[in-house]
C-alpha cells in the first residue's frame, strides 16, 4: 500500500493562526440556524504528501477556500469521505462531543476503502477539539442546537488516472446548526425498490461521498409523491436498511409476545451509526424489551401494521438524532404507524436520554468535555 | 425539478482571456507523456448559480486553481461527474475529435443522475472546440498519443445538507497524453466476485464520480495477485460485466459454429462506453461474423477455453482504445485466453480502423474536424 504511516501527523505539532479580532463574525441567533449553512471563523487543515513522506503538521486557521488544481483526483473520482459529529453546550456551560472515538475509527475504516491515507484518529480529535474550544463562542447557548463537526478528507493530486492518491487534505469544519429538519415532525418515507443506496461488495458501510450524491435524485422522486425521505430496500423479498441518510428502528410486538426494537444488522450495506449503536447500548442496558439486529422485510411491516402489532418507526443518525415516522408509502399504499400515539414511546425515551447526555444533564462517560 | 434550463449558456457568450506569450508552457516531447499528468494553458469555465437564474456565460481562460468553499457539495456528497475524449492530429495535419455528440449526451444523462444541472450539448461542444483550437499546439504529432479532454461537472454550493445543489461549475481541462498503460501490451484480469462495481437501482451506467473511486481499492486486490485490473462480475452466475474502467469485449465459436463477437448489454450497470458503440457499429457494418449484446457469465468462459472455442478477450474505452487481454484469474485459477495468437485477431482490426478514423487515414463522418 502507497499509504503506510509513514509519517503521521500529531495534535503537539499544531500551528495556530487565529483570526484578527477584526475578522471575526458575528455569531447568527439560534432561531435563524439552519442545517450546515453558516460556518466558524476558524478551521483545521493536515495536509497529506507522498513526496513530503506523509502527513504534515496540522495547521488551525482562518476559515478559508481551498485551492485545488481543477485535475485534483477528488473532484473527478469521488476520492472523499467525510464524518458528521457534534458539540453541545450543557446546561452546565461545559461543552461535550458525543462518542468522538466512534467517528474517528469510522473515518479510518472509510479512509481505508476509499483509498485515502489512514491516520492516527486519537490524534485528529486533539486537533478537533482544539479547534472547537477556539471557536467556543459558536457552540449555541440552546438545547435543541449544536455545534456541527464537519471533518472531510479529499484527495488532490492532479493526476487523472484512476489510482490512490498521492496527496490530500483532511480539513475540518464547524458550522452551527439547529434542528436537521426544521421542525421536528414524523417523517413519511417512500418505500421504493427500484432504486438501491448499497450492495454487497460496495462501499455502502462507509462514510464516502460515494454513496451520497446519487441518493439525491431518489430523493426527489420521494418528494413528488408527498413523502421527505427514501426508505431504502435491499433484495427480492425487500428488505429495509436505511432511511435518506440515517439508520432506521422498528418498535413491535415479536411473535413471543414482547415489545422488540429492533434494527438492521451490519452485513456490509448498513452504515455503523453513532446513534445507532447508542441506542443499541442504551436500550440493551435498560434490558425491559428485546432488543435485536435483524432485517424486515417490508412484508414484515405490511403483516405487523395488519395485526396491530407495529408500534413505532424511527431514523436515527447524528444531524437528527432520533425522528419519529409515521407513515411509509409502498406499492403506491399507505401504511399509517402509530409511533406518535404511543402513551410512552421507546423513540422519546432514547430522544430525551441522548439529549440528557449530550446537553450534561446526565453524567455519561459518552459525553467528553472540551476544555 | 431545480434545474429547468432557466437559462442556458450558449457558446457566442464565451469570453476569451488568453495567457499571455511569456505564460505558455513548453509542451512536452511525445516520449515523456503519461496519462493525465500535464495540462494545457487554458480552461473553459461554466457557472451555473440558481441565484444568478441559471447558467452563466462560458469563459476561457488561463488554466487556474479552482477556488472553492471548504463546504462545497461537490467535495463532500461525490456530486461530480466527468466525461473523457480526445482530439486526434491526423496524418493531414488536421485536428480531430470523435464522436463528441456522444460524450455530450452522456454528460447530460450523469447530469441528471447525479442532481446537477443539464445544459445543451451542442453550445458546450462549440466551447470545447474552441478550446482546443486556441490550445492546438498541444495536440501532439504522433499516432499513438493524443490530446485528452476532461469535462467536468460539480457542484459548489457551500451548504451541508443532503440535495440537490443550487450552484455548481462545470469546466474542461486538457491533458496531451501517450497510451493508457504505458506500453501496449495483453493485460491480466483478476475476476473478483466479492466486489461490485455497479447493480440495478444504482449509478453504474452513468459517468459520475462515484462510479470510480471505490473501485481503486479493488484494484489493489488485483495488483496483490498480479493482475493488472479487475475483471466485474455480478449476480451469482458471475455475469461478466466490465473490467477495469473499460467495457469488455470476447470473441468466440458460438453454438452454431460461427464466430461470435460479444459485449454485455446496456441494462443498467454497464457504461455506455462511446468506443463500444463504435465497435459494435463497425463490426455490425461488416457483417463477416455475429455482433451480439449479451451477458457472458464465467461457466460460459470457462467452458469455451475448455473446448478452444475462445479466440479473443479486449476492453475498449476512450483512454486505452481497445486493448487485449491474455489471461483471466478466476478462483485462484489461470484462464490464459489465446487473443495474442489470433492470426488476424478482430481486436486488431478495430483498433487500425478505429485509429484510421481518428488519425484522419480514412475519411469517416464520425471524425469531426476542428478548425
Amino acid at each position: 500500500m502507497a499509504f503506510d504511516l509513514e509519517r503521521p501527523f500529531k495534535f503537539s505539532e499544531t500551528s495556530v493562526r487565529q483570526c484578527l479580532p477584526s475578522q471575526l463574525k458575528p455569531k447568527p441567533p439560534v432561531s435563524e440556524l439552519g442545517f450546515g449553512t453558516q460556518f466558524t471563523d476558524h478551521m483545521l487543515r493536515v495536509e497529506y504528501d507522498v513526496d513530503k513522506g506523509g502527513w504534515q503538521s496540522p495547521l488551525i486557521v482562518p476559515l478559508e477556500p481551498l485551492t485545488l488544481h481543477p485535475a485534483a483526483k477528488g473532484l473527478h473520482y469521488a476520492l472523499q469521505l467525510f464524518e458528521g459529529m457534534k458539540a453541545y453546550r450543557g446546561v452546565d456551560g461545559r461543552i461535550r462531543v458525543f462518542r468522538p472515538d466512534l467517528n474517528m475509527a469510522r473515518m479510518n475504516n472509510s479512509a481505508l476503502r476509499i483509498s485515502l491515507p489512514q491516520f492516527d484518529g486519537e490524534e485528529l480529535l486533539k486537533c478537533i477539539k482544539k479547534l472547537v474550544s477556539l471557536d467556543r463562542e459558536w457552540v449555541p447557548i440552546s438545547e435543541t442546537a449544536s455545534l456541527y463537526i464537519r471533518p472531510t478528507l479529499v484527495a488532490t493530486d492532479p493526476v487523472l488516472g484512476v489510482n490512490a492518491p498521492s496527496s490530500a487534505l483532511l480539513y475540518v469544519i464547524l458550522s452551527p446548526v439547529g434542528p436537521y429538519f426544521q421542525t421536528m415532525k414524523a417523517l413519511t418515507l417512500l418505500a421504493e425498490p427500484n432504486y438501491v443506496r448499497a450492495w454487497p461488495g460496495g462501499s455502502g458501510s462507509t462514510k464516502v461521498g460515494a454513496n451520497y450524491g446519487p441518493t439525491i435524485y431518489v430523493q426527489s422522486v420521494a418528494k413528488e409523491v408527498g413523502a421527505h425521505q427514501i426508505l431504502w430496500l435491499f433484495g427480492e423479498n425487500h428488505a429495509v436498511t436505511e432511511a435518506g441518510a440515517m439508520n432506521v428502528f422498528c418498535v413491535f410486538i415479536n411473535d413471543k409476545g414482547r415489545i422488540e426494537l429492533s434494527t438492521p444488522p451490519l452485513n456490509g450495506l448498513i452504515l455503523p451509526g453513532v446513534t445507532r449503536a447508542s441506542i443499541l447500548d442504551l436500550a440493551r442496558e435498560w434490558n425491559e424489551f428485546d432488543v435485536s439486529e435483524r432485517f424486515l422485510t417490508m412484508s414484515d411491516i405490511v403483516k405487523l401494521r395488519s395485526e396491530n402489532r407495529l408500534l413505532e418507526f424511527f431514523g436515527s443518525g447524528t444531524a437528527v438524532l432520533v425522528n419519529p415516522v409515521e407513515r411509509l408509502i409502498y406499492n403506491n399504499q399507505v401504511i399509517d404507524i402509530p409511533t406518535m400515539d404511543q402513551p410512552d414511546p421507546i423513540f422519546l425515551r432514547l430522544l430525551r436520554t441522548l439529549t440528557d447526555i449530550q446537553y450534561g444533564r446526565l453524567k455519561h462517560p459518552w459525553a467528553e468535555e472540551i476544555d
